[in-house]
């Protein structure tokens, strides 16, 4: 079912249709095992019966071009970029069509923070670099929707229309004032839901050192950055 | 309609929840003018009704935090990777959404290609990176399918199995093959369909160029990089 489904995503559109994805399923509970610390042992890797790890691939296209005679050129950024678009559109479009089977999917965030783990578990070769990971399984719960943004935050006009600090405020009142959020804060002793985030969730110290991990990574790849 | 189907692509999910993406609506005809020579004045830009670009964009969630007395810190290279993923999910949910009210789409390679010139045209403000387009209309015509790789190319059990060369020739058969394939080799005075890829559509110079743009762009536009 799930390589079905795989087969139907992969009709999405892709960069001049080169398909520059690769997708590793995971159902072996020793390799889930060995998956997991890189994931911080989130339990949806465990418990979700398939865990699929959505990689850019510019590998198969570069050997197809090297056995005919042609010259390829794709260990560079903005090739990677490419590939890495090609992966989560194609990411998107399985998880609406298993989503439109009944089945429950969940984005793990953890994949480019721990890049280096997950390739070495899944044995990825050069120039395949594991950007989604998606679990999946018949869902046993409904989440309670967390809600997003009105449109206008993110709907502009022509232009993109600057918005001022009261506009912002209004935007993302209805969010702040979520019950859920207002626990958010109260648990993680901070004044606001942004402190959250901050402090918490996406705090500076991760976010600088795996954008040095993620492009380390990316460079030992066979990806070569700045350019 | 378009307001109303952006409005419905964003229940797809982004990272922590934050939609970190915004979308630029244009159909008027001046500010087409302007877009249409970094996209190589492809005729989709002037010809379709609405062409949207999706910004990965870390902006609007900046000045939230700003505002709030937290410490934003995602001026770094995992926070763009987090952005751009966000942004491309969201497009192909629209997309979806869009096929399935019978309206056409196409994505425009070019965007990460040209986006200063683009950003220019859309005044997009720090934080704020183009890195997909999608024109969209009612579609006049049924192209031909252009194809798929049969899905053994991509999906993976566990390891990645790295093929060997003659699985690649296998596996590249029926692409190499096809009538569209053949004329595009002939018209193009090259010996393979891999030499089209290579010295015509994705050359060398080309993407070493643009990475670079690229990569200066994301700098300038707020991203420290490479970190």
């Amino acid at each position: 079912m799930v390589e079905r489904m795989l087969a139907m995503a992969a009709n999405a559109p892709t960069t001049g249709n080169m398909q520059l994805y690769s997708v590793i399923i995971t159902t072996d509970k020793d390799r889930k095992a060995k998956l997991a610390p890189a994931h911080f042992s989130q339990p949806a890797i465990m418990n979700a019966p398939v865990v699929l790890t959505f990689c850019a691939d510019f590998n198969r296209f570069t050997r197809w071009c090297e056995i005919n005679d042609a010259d390829p050129a794709y260990g560079n950024f903005q090739s990677f970029i490419s590939a890495m678009l090609d992966t989560a559109i194609v990411a998107q479009q399985f998880v609406t069509i298993a989503e439109m089977e009944g089945l429950g999917t969940c984005y793990l965030g953890t994949t480019t923070y721990n890049a280096p783990q997950i390739a070495e578990a899944l044995e990825l070769p050069e120039l395949v670099v594991p950007v989604i990971t998606v679990t999946l399984g018949w869902p046993d719960e409904h989440p309670v929707d967390p809600g997003r943004l009105p449109e206008a935050a993110f709907i502009h006009r022509e232009v993109y229309a600057d918005p001022s600090d009261q506009r912002i405020r209004e935007l993302y009142k209805e969010k702040e004032s979520r019950e859920d959020s207002q626990e958010f804060v109260a648990e993680n002793g901070k004044k606001t839901l942004a402190q959250v985030f901050t402090d918490v969730r996406y705090p500076r110290g991760n976010n600088e050192f795996f954008s040095k991990v993620f492009m380390d990574f990316i460079v030992k790849s066979g990806y070569k950055l700045p350019y």
